[in-house]
């Protein structure tokens, strides 16, 4: 079991208190369950913490905070472990607490386009609710069939959907949220615009659960467009397929999702779902992904032949257009299987890039080059319309990033390079615990300095989720 | 001259240190600059600087902030000296920091549709310069004419577009900021995503000068809609005018522009442009102005009769279509000049409450009762669409609500109101001085303190805009 350094020690007294305000059925120490919690999908990770808390209401996580924050126990929340940066390892040992029960979705305000939900709903349950409803929630992590809601919060999560319709932190109005000493706060109104003190609410987005912990959430809504067209094409070299994503933008069309799948990724996502929906050949490098939507085909129809037009000039071999909606599913099931797919096949690194869109092309020719350079291969796919490329590293022997000097110095290098291309580490998946090595390649000691302090303004014994991000000492 | 308690004060030696820095003619203490710098468009509020400087980088800026954090000078960052809520005031004396020298823009990124500008730029000026390139700043305060680009950062502004294309907030990506002890740092980074540790620049947005003076601005563009349609829209009652709003978005539209004009309001203003362009007769009470934009004519036709359509369930009165480009200017600028009318017709105390959509009837009705109660008379207009509303109050005997006891207590009797809507103080004018005794209002204790934790974290001798938005001891 880790130590739990200059923190205070789990005791079973701690545990009796934590029963009588939980009930005996969601206090959990056996093996399997520290195991289970032990990880997330980051890299092979595993740091098992020292007891399970599975309350359901933020009066009960405030009770338990008071506790720790007293006994100086480290804390780690947790939605449904899907993350990619390690927020929700319990690398100090602790309690970790899970949010799984706090699955109710509120209520659907058709009123004022706005949902109130519970952190524990999977985002693919509140989509398909308010969807019910004729309402949109875009913010679509891959993970969305499995992934929960608070910890899209928590990551300030994107998805395809993003590039049109912006990532979670433009939907997120208010939070109810427990701060470590157990005191319960709404962050701002349930408002559209706010001009009222600090954005506490915004501040809270992204700070992956090392502020308080979000325990209700206020969304924006808007209409769900009628109607969506899908096409994907195919490029003989990576290059050209990057270019073209910006000279989308540039000739005025904003397509509510535009991907890219190296080939070598569709190749092994398509290998494992068994899908020959895609063809794949060697003349083929990548492929684009763009949907268009709105609420007129007609109008859809022109934007989709307009692009395809466009694109002849960047080299695109033969488009399919998907059809029907049988034929949309198998591509987005594609597209969103990649990662867990090329995970199984040895690529057990991921990195979450995010440049200017236009600087796509440097970035990739770099990442080959790191590879060549550190004896990896890489497999480049993403959100390229945002800008937002994921690179899966499969290296012969380093397997985790985490703590190793090697990959280290790689991935250090790549950041550099994003840094010096205008962007920065992580555009959708946290800093978390991997990625902390690497915030001094892209912030000046006074950003982590204010960092440091904002923490400690929320927690100033420093026990929720902490040394995730930075360090505070 | 007003005391600068508890801070040091500013000598003849810190004059001539700032000479040096900026030169002499950027240096000024004469009384009539002093006066014009001692207010902005709040109430009939005064309070002069000690000294005016004007510098035109940021590292004039970070030497100057060196100066007056060590020895305690007040700082007030001033823009345009177009604000509502007295965020530029130096009511501590001091320091009068004016970025109006700051005033180019420094290139529009056609390949990444970004712009990066320095704060001094007018909003109007900006969006005209990317506008020729086609592309859209869509933030558009009704100040856009001469309000400063870097203001609109510091009050997080909205404006009749936010409606449909959101508030600054939604479109600033990276900040060059001047820390109060002089440090420069960048907050973010140049993408469209971002999850990169805490979230500096939406911390800074809307923190009205009180963190940091920013310097430089990078915001997101998105491709120019290609036509807008325009109608004007008479109701015979305030509530059904407001209760059409949230319908026009129940039933699936999302127009790009949705403003409320009191009858009283638009008289006023049309008055005072010589317009005749909106009839006023005494059978309507408000007016609805919708616009619809974006790519394809005939669809917009379609949206515009279906809104159209809808609004006879309202009682709407007999529409009028804007047919011209000059008809819809028109139309705009006496929206634009409302507050300027009402302001010099009496209505000198504005409020800037924010509801969300559904609850603007209530909001207007508590607004009329409380008119009643405390002697004042109100009108209503701004941004429907939004859920936000100014209240114009005209007082027979108070002029200014800073400092009055009994419209303090009116207005804290509407915040209330507000608050209990699900609403908050501000949704696009900030808090300043003026609105800061009603933060408690709106928020509880723990709010309040992690805010203060946060002002000192940037700054904590309290030099740069102390005493807006909240009090710090």
């Amino acid at each position: 079991m880790p130590a739990t350094d200059a923190k205070g020690t789990l005791t079973a007294e701690h545990i009796q208190q934590f029963k009588t305000i939980l009930g005996d059925t969601y206090v959990l120490s056996d093996e399997e369950n520290l195991t289970h919690y032990g990880h997330d999908e980051t890299e092979h990770l595993q740091y098992p913490p020292e007891v399970v808390l599975k309350p359901r209401t933020a009066a009960e996580i405030a009770a338990i905070m008071k506790i720790c924050n007293k006994d100086l126990i480290p804390v780690t929340p947790r939605g449904a472990g899907t993350g990619l940066s390690g927020g929700a390892l319990p690398h100090l040992g602790g309690v970790l607490l899970s949010t799984e029960r706090m699955n109710s979705i509120l209520s659907i305000d058709e009123r004022n386009l706005q949902v109130i939900t519970e952190p524990g709903v999977i985002t693919e349950v509140l989509q398909n609710a308010v969807k019910e409803k004729g309402l949109f929630y875009p913010p679509d992590p891959s993970s969305r069939g499995s992934c929960f809601i608070g910890g899209n919060i928590a990551e300030n999560s994107g998805g395809p959907k993003a590039v049109k319709y912006g990532v979670v932190k433009d939907y997120v109005l208010n939070l109810e949220v427990v701060l470590p000493n157990g005191e319960i706060i709404w962050t701002g109104a349930n408002v559209l615009k706010n001009s009222t003190g600090y954005n506490l609410t915004q501040l809270l987005v992204g700070s992956e659960g090392t502020l308080g912990i979000v325990t209700k959430i206020v969304l924006k809504l808007i209409p769900f467009p009628k109607f969506d067209l899908l096409m994907l094409v195919p490029f003989a070299s990576l290059e050209k397929a990057s270019e073209a994503v910006s000279a989308i933008f540039r000739a005025g069309f904003v397509p509510s999702a535009l991907e890219l799948v190296e080939i070598d990724a569709l190749k092994i996502v398509s290998k494992m779902v068994e899908s020959t929906a895609v063809p794949v050949d060697d003349s083929i490098a990548a492929h684009l992904i763009i949907e268009v939507d709105g609420n007129n085909m007609d109008v859809l129809m022109n934007e989709m032949e307009s692009i395809a037009a466009l694109l002849t000039q960047f080299d695109a071999g033969e488009i399919f257009f998907a059809d029907d909606a049988q034929q949309k599913a198998e591509l987005w099931k594609l597209r969103r299987r990649v990662a867990e797919a090329v995970k199984t096949s040895g690529y057990t690194i991921e990195e979450d890039t995010v440049v200017p869109r236009a600087e796509l092309p440097a970035l990739i020719k770099g990442v080959k080059e790191l590879g060549k350079q550190y004896g990896f291969h890489a497999v480049c796919y993403g959100h390229a319309g945002d800008g937002n490329l994921h690179i899966r590293i499969n290296h012969p022997t380093i397997k985790n990033s985490h703590g190793n000097a090697e990959m280290t110095e790689a991935l250090r290098a790549l950041f550099e390079l994003v840094k010096k291309l205008g962007g920065t580490i992580s555009g959708e998946h946290g800093i978390g615990l991997i990625q902390k090595p690497y915030m001094t390649t892209v912030f000046r000691d006074a950003n982590l300095y204010i960092m440091r302090e904002i923490k400690k303004a929320f927690d100033p014994n420093n026990i929720l989720n902490a040394g995730k991000i930075f360090d505070l000492n």
